[in-house]
């Protein structure tokens, strides 16, 4: 009658969710709007190549995020890779973080950079500067750094550590649209910034990203590189790329614009409902509040410690799973961990100790601006079933 | 009264066309069947990721060009980046065409080859055999092969040195969608075929492209790779790149594909008319017919010799803009003379004589599906009346 396997299989049958929820969705524009922006692509056949379209959302999305020079992309790791290109980042190391998403140590890979890994910070489990100089060399170029979930790197202590060694510092600022951070948008920092528009995002062009770059001539170079380095019809610059947005993505870029305001408010309150709800449960630990920072909600993670929770992040997961709620270890394994990363001397675990625990404990729970308050509430519920059932076991 | 400046302007101003013409413009499928295709995203939410249309579109490519294991690429570049990534050329030399576009070399660069360039066949203007084996040395790996303006190779004279010397050999068939050689597709050749699905191409996905792998296994890597390398949630297998085709590119080219053979016999037509009043003027040479070859007319390039034709390539491309008919020079200059491989040996214009020769005559006359024949008999009019005014003077 007590046995715990039968308790357990009770506490996840009456708790399972009649339909499977998704960690993000996309907020779809008005179709008939859409539609509408797409007859006039239908008059000129001008389907990509810097169309007007691109155009007007290359300033609007300047405007919005309060900064200039501002490149679009077809994805944010292409504008990653010409970003580093931009400012010839083609070779020796650079410093970078092992808790991200594939694309930040390919994107060195492909510009001929060997990635040098450092520690992260437990709290922000952003880049921790009290790790990288220990990492510098005579062959370090740059550091490649990450707003991790949009939370601000310690931006200051990274230009100080830049500045007297005499590297670039490049941020992939994927997770960060529309953060600020004392009173200025986070994407002003360093020599560049890139965003990704993936449709996971959310803002999004479907697949889409962008270079903010430090000047206009910059900026000029980044638009030669992502058309092939063609600088006029006779003349090409350097070995470029294709990197061009079409009128498609620009087009739904533009409506989305129109509520990502409403999207990141939305989110804001269900990330407040996560945290009224979780943040007493033993064994949870969630992100940090900084009052210097304009958050965007992008993700929600919680980090698990299986002695006072009860059970791991893995077994959470697959619990929450059964209940038909989808999860994602983000960002687990982590690119030190990746077979063609983990030779090299910097991925060993014992020089990345909080990396590696934090990768072992996160998880990312459902967050998008269509996410009904009550489904937040039903996963905040299973959680806090799961925890009792665990520990009373 | 017989100032010849005068009877030339006299030639120009009364052979300019009412509306400028364009070298190419893409055949749109009908708006209220896009829409359509659309309706089921904005039910779904999933908008790229190997989505539902890209499977679809995948396999019905496979079925319309007779081949298998292709796979869709967000534009022909990252797709050549990654069929050379996916045979492991990334290192060393690749004997590649200086008569091409800039993504060619370009995509040899950014997988750390040195392209070493080779001379072309002067009625093809494809790589020539003879002048390959002189380039083959220790560093070797591959031989990168354009069938430009879908004319095929001499695939078999390749293969033979390729195997010869222990060589991958891969087809930039950016131009070739429905070419077939000897009854197959042109794309079955060699160890992989590139695609290119650009707004320019004849058959378009917006932006957009493919690889056809030779195996299965082939394929897998390819798609691997294009998806940063992710294997399965917890395995990255190699530095990858994000070269997805999203749903509304693959909803494009779905339709796109209900009326590209429509397109490709409204461009043969145009051909003819090109061809019957063009070949017997004088200092003008085209391409020259196959009976082995089911070509696409993707695009009508012409030769201008400045002796016989009374004026040059120059001369005539600006007197046509005068007129508004808008001609390409495609392709020049050549790769080998961009400033980032000028100082490559194999790059020396003494090296490259036909190709020289070439670039500075070729010129691409306005093709596509929807061009009235009436406007291809008027551009033929005014490349008379420019010889006739020319030869005169």
């Amino acid at each position: 009658m007590n046995d715990p396997t039968n308790d357990w299989k009770r506490v996840l049958d009456s708790h399972r969710l009649p339909e499977p929820v998704y960690v993000t969705k996309p907020t779809m524009p008005d179709l008939g709007r859409y539609t509408q922006e797409l007859e006039s692509l239908w008059k000129t056949g001008w389907l990509t190549n810097q169309g007007c379209m691109h155009q007007d959302l290359e300033r609007r999305l300047e405007q919005h995020l309060g900064v200039e020079n501002l490149s679009l992309f077809c994805n944010g790791t292409i504008a990653l890779l010409v970003a580093l290109q931009s400012l010839r980042i083609n070779g020796g190391e650079v410093i970078t973080t092992p808790f991200t998403f594939a694309a930040t140590p390919h994107v060195l890979h492909w510009n001929g950079v060997t990635p040098v890994f450092a520690d992260i910070d437990p709290h922000t489990f952003n880049l921790d500067p009290a790790r990288i100089e220990q990492r510098i060399g005579s062959n370090t170029r740059a550091i490649l750094a990450v707003h991790v979930y949009g939370t601000p790197c310690d931006v200051d202590a990274l230009q100080t550590i830049a500045d007297r060694h005499g590297l670039a510092v490049v941020y992939d600022a994927a997770h960060a649209f529309g953060v600020r951070y004392k009173g200025q948008s986070i994407l002003r920092y360093g020599n560049a910034s890139v965003l990704s528009f993936h449709a996971t995002k959310l803002y999004t062009t479907i697949e889409g990203g962008a270079v903010v770059a430090s000047s206009q001539q910059h900026k000029e170079r980044v638009d030669f590189l992502k058309n092939f380095g063609i600088a006029d019809e006779e003349t090409v610059i350097g070995p470029g790329i294709n990197g061009k947005l079409n009128e498609f993505q620009a087009a739904f870029g533009l409506l989305q614009l129109e509520t990502v305001d409403q999207e990141i408010a939305q989110r804001a309150a269900l990330a407040r409902l996560y945290r009224e709800r979780l943040e007493t449960l033993p064994g949870l630990k969630l992100l940090p509040h900084n009052k210097e920072v304009t958050p965007n909600h992008s993700y929600f993670p919680i980090l698990i410690d299986e002695a006072q929770f009860g059970i791991s992040r893995d077994a959470l997961y697959q619990a929450l799973r059964d209940c038909n709620i989808v999860t994602r270890k983000y960002f687990h394994p982590l690119c030190s961990h990746y077979p063609c990363y983990a030779a090299l001397p910097s991925a060993r675990p014992e020089n990345l100790p909080v990396a590696e625990r934090v990768a072992q404990r996160i998880l990312c729970l459902p967050i998008y601006g269509s996410l009904p308050p009550e489904t937040v509430g039903a996963v905040c519920d299973v959680i806090g079933a799961i925890h009792r059932a665990a520990v009373a076991s």
